[in-house]
């Protein structure tokens, strides 16, 4: 089920093709690194890097404790390490050392100038190199086959998670103790499916997820609220989330519930939701920019009265990370292509009643739309007994 | 327990009287911005700055659905809000604007050129900018009273969550069971005690986090192992770890523990590393360069033969992010100070035996140290039954 090694050969070549003019590229991002290669690691301060020579060849910096790591990956001819952060020698001097061994000289790109000061990192700017991130992430957003089967596997399993957390959400009960029933028994499962084989690869998280993240009641009106022990109650919009990392790649799933009998107005901004929603799907088209799907959708905000409800664009790109470009935004002239995936989740947010908001993860096909979430959208399926 | 808005505007002052020849300063990174704010949030592809005047006022760049978040600040007098990313006017001209509204003309302090582009975000940079992350960096690396005083709690917290998971960690379980059942029951007591009042703050976690991330048996040889549904054996060795974010403040708390009565060699790697904690915690002492602890340290190594053991420095500075600097290591010159806070973690692998290493959280003094941990570390106290 994980990526090839000749599906990150055939990654490196094409960005290798892209550095016109280039000797070589650079890039210090933790999902821009596992793409080209299958590495994955927690960013620290110590520097990770990977090289890319424009002939195809790969080089690694990396600090002592991961040289066994690094020698086992396929796309790595030369590697460079330090003995520890700051250490004697600066990192960066054996980035230096590594781009030699390599060949590179001349002018290159990097995905940002220098490793970024997180975790209390300080280090020098590379200088004088070519901005490359956005070349990358544009080669990112087309997913190929076998990533979209790894997204579809982690929708299958978000849907797990997600039904036994619909399952268990009852008026009396605390929103951390089916969160936590949900999680973990879906985490179980799914280990016990793929076994030894499954790696999450996400600097986010491990196993299946679901849950609400505190969107219960009135504070679903908060579309990022904050967790906590809120008990369910009776008459209560919940938003729920669900997801599962699977070698990196990541899907989200949201549904809008109501506990108990929804009341005419709770039915009311329910089937506008999801009328948005369904136009979202439906404006998603190869050839269109991702604007229009924003402009449509506006369109409908505009047309029934509904901008004190609203609070954010459709929708993100979604793979590596769990946010990604581009965007369903009214700003984004992006051309959709086949193999694009995005979450589709326009919203209506009401301070009495609460958030109104499913996402589901759809890619970009040919002639249309694959959705790779498969849970019940219908306010009668998402109506949880008493 | 939480910092005061007193101790917010002392920081934002003391930056703002080390901004010399400065208009003013940028910080988009989010632990920075909780520093001199007690603005917590979750960085996205959505741009959050905080702009700080050398007249000491104080500005906010935020979406819109954080705009009354940023209202309800008391560290800001003018906010800028955009009503989404990538939108029809881009950030970082809203950027321009607020910065004109608080009359800062002039060269200015960033700590990064531009919003990094995390998440899919696209931006230009700021240019001709003055790097303050160092400034910044210095400025947190010295806790004050009430930041210690939100270690000590959080170590409290780790110390609650790894006595259970010591309690529960018996041959014939999972570390999978165990973690999840010591985490949860301490996350529950810290909430029951603290309340509402209880805020993590952190973009890591929320409540009290106890578990091995595999570094158990064999596996402990690997610093940073991954986790997994592991099974403990008679004989093992494991490497615990555990925290509990509050208000955005770190500890860490770890513990080399023995299932059934250790072996020679285990005692043997056991005491040397016990004696290396002892060696570094006595090095530690305001004046003294950071670097001087290590130099201590790697003495014992080299005079006790232990170079095949050692993988990496002695520890880090720990507070708003769970990897801070100063680093305790031969490269970094940095002088030790009261209020500066470490982790002192000397460790040592052995592929046959697994990994040894104690981590304490431990604040520097004016005349010595002050343990904020308060765990056993003796080998009788961390052996666990059969």
């Amino acid at each position: 089920m994980k990526i090839s090694a000749e599906e990150f050969a055939t990654r490196r070549e094409t960005l290798a093709g892209a550095l016109e003019g280039l000797a070589g590229a650079v890039l210090f991002d933790v999902q821009r690194i596992l793409y080209y290669t299958g590495f994955a690691f927690i960013p620290t301060e110590r520097p990770i890097a990977f090289v890319l020579a424009a002939d195809g060849r790969g080089g690694m910096l990396v600090p002592r404790l991961e040289v066994e790591h690094a020698q086992a990956n396929a796309a790595v001819s030369e590697i460079a390490h330090y003995a520890e952060y700051p250490g004697e020698r600066h990192p960066m001097e054996l980035l230096r050392e590594l781009l030699d061994a390599l060949g590179v000289r001349g002018r290159i790109g990097a995905d940002s100038d220098g490793y970024p000061w997180i975790f209390g990192y300080r280090g020098p700017a590379l200088g004088d190199v070519e901005p490359i991130a956005g070349l990358v992430e544009d080669q990112m957003a087309v997913k190929s086959e076998s990533e979209l089967a790894l997204l579809r596997e982690s929708c299958r399993w978000a849907g797990y998670g997600h039904r036994l957390l619909q399952d268990y959400t009852r008026p009396g009960v605390t929103e951390t103790e089916v969160e936590r029933r949900a999680s973990n028994e879906a985490t179980d499962a799914m280990l016990a499916e793929l076994g030894a084989g499954y790696q999450s690869q996400s600097i986010w998280g491990y196993g299946v997820e679901a849950g609400y993240r505190g969107q219960i009641g009135r504070n679903a009106a908060i579309p990022h609220a904050l967790p906590g022990h809120i008990v369910f109650e009776p008459g209560d919009v919940v938003v729920s989330g669900a997801t599962a990392p699977l070698f990196g790649y990541h899907s989200e799933l949201e549904r809008t519930m109501v506990i108990g009998p929804p009341s005419e107005a709770q039915r009311r901004l329910f089937e506008h939701m999801l009328a948005l929603q369904d136009l979202a799907v439906d404006a998603l088209r190869a050839g269109s920019p991702c604007a229009e799907v924003d402009r449509r959708v506006r369109a409908y905000y505009e047309e029934h009265d509904l901008w004190p409800h609203w609070r954010h664009h459709v929708g993100h790109a979604i793979g590596l990370r769990y946010h990604e470009g581009p965007f369903l935004d009214l700003g984004d002239d992006t051309e959709l292509e086949a193999g694009m995936v995005f979450t589709i989740e326009p919203g209506l947010y009401d301070p009495e009643l609460g958030g109104f908001r499913h996402s589901d993860t759809i890619a970009v096909t040919d002639d249309g739309v694959d959705w790779l979430t498969d849970y019940p959208r219908d306010l009668e399926s998402l109506t949880l007994p008493l």
